[in-house]
């Protein structure tokens, strides 16, 4: 396969003739440690990430699966600093509202987190899935219309282990006020808020996740949470 | 890094100052080969999947990211022939109801799509999210409650991809009446239907995804679906 046709996704059918790759063992470890690797991450550097990179990650991420192929993600770039603003003082709102839900010890624990990279972070990207594409026709979302939206967080998933790859670090920011968000941007109201990415080089590298180093939540372990029936 | 470390996601954070892995072009390379060669897989081979393989695939699946650490993700194996066949059933009603929104042509291309591998997949798995689980104590959810569900997709997505490392096919199935799914199984009722999922060998592999290939529904170029603000 030459780099071209990586670059390529609608490339004519004629590609399918492309022999499949075998991955090997050395892919398979490094691809766990790419998933023991990816964090939510908060502390940014502030270094700005060159355009191409970022286009390349959205380009990735619009490899992700998606309900009769409707492909209803929509990327915003947020450049604009007093759109950031906006969105920043969003954050501190519903960040307010959060902690007077916690009491105690967990209200101390809770303020003492640290929830977003968003005054450091070179980019923010907000994510959004169209739920009014004609993409896809309708199929497979009659019984589950839910599966659009599901389709948008596939494609953040993908551009998130896409940027690890490249060391680049991502972090969900979903502590904000979805309306405040679409307004502030400008964007169609049949939108629906996904995600809010900040997305920079990370200041550190964790194979433990924040919450689980914070004490918060410990991991579970996978056999509790399978059933057979 | 030792094997024992890599299989225990919720090892002490002492793990934590493992050095972080960098991944370098021949990894990134094949990285974007995995996600251009994922596909939803329609048609499997019926050689059982080890066990091991499909719990090993559960335990990636793990590590996906989950707002507040909550890890909401509940996966049901679902190996009786009688339950297959009652979701078997569900999928053709619901099938049925979505092909009766199209017509003429349309119509005619939706009725020639095979939609599902169900009758030849050995594995069957139904993830769930757990809409009242207390774990991560409500973080990141206050305003965005839908983070939750979020979660158990992400890591749908996580098990999609270290399926395709492994040569296995996965295919997502989401023309079913999640109530059906929910009684069939028996789970609480507090769960709500991420996903139902085949998953074996794939009888073939392509690059080109099937709706392209059968001229349901093109790729969008990314350049189209992202904006500056």
């Amino acid at each position: 396969m030459t780099q071209s046709d990586r670059d390529a996704p609608d490339a004519p059918s004629a590609t399918d003739t492309l022999t499949p790759p075998v991955f090997d063992r050395t892919f398979q470890k490094q691809f766990i440690d790419l998933l023991l690797w990816r964090r939510d991450v908060r502390r940014f550097r502030t270094d700005p990430i060159p355009k191409e990179d970022i286009d390349g990650l959205i380009k990735e991420a619009c490899l992700a699966p998606s309900v009769g192929n409707c492909q209803p993600w929509r990327f915003v770039k947020v450049n604009d600093p007093d759109r950031r603003k906006a969105i920043r003082d969003s954050f501190e709102r519903a960040n307010q509202q959060a902690l007077n839900d916690y009491h105690g010890e967990r209200a101390r624990l809770y303020a003492s987190l640290k929830l977003q990279g968003m005054d450091q972070a070179p980019i923010q990207l907000a994510v959004f899935a169209d739920e009014e594409t004609e993409a896809g026709m309708g199929l497979g979302r009659k019984t589950m219309p839910e599966m659009l939206d599901y389709s948008a967080v596939a494609a953040v998933q993908l551009l998130w282990l896409a940027a690890r790859v490249k060391g680049i670090g991502v972090g969900w920011v979903s502590i904000l006020e979805p309306e405040t968000v679409l307004k502030t941007l400008e964007v169609p109201s049949h939108w629906r808020l996904i995600a809010y990415l900040c997305i920079g080089y990370p200041e550190e590298d964790h194979v433990v996740p924040e919450l689980v180093r914070e004490g918060w939540q410990d991991r579970i372990d996978p056999a509790a949470l399978t059933l057979e029936r």
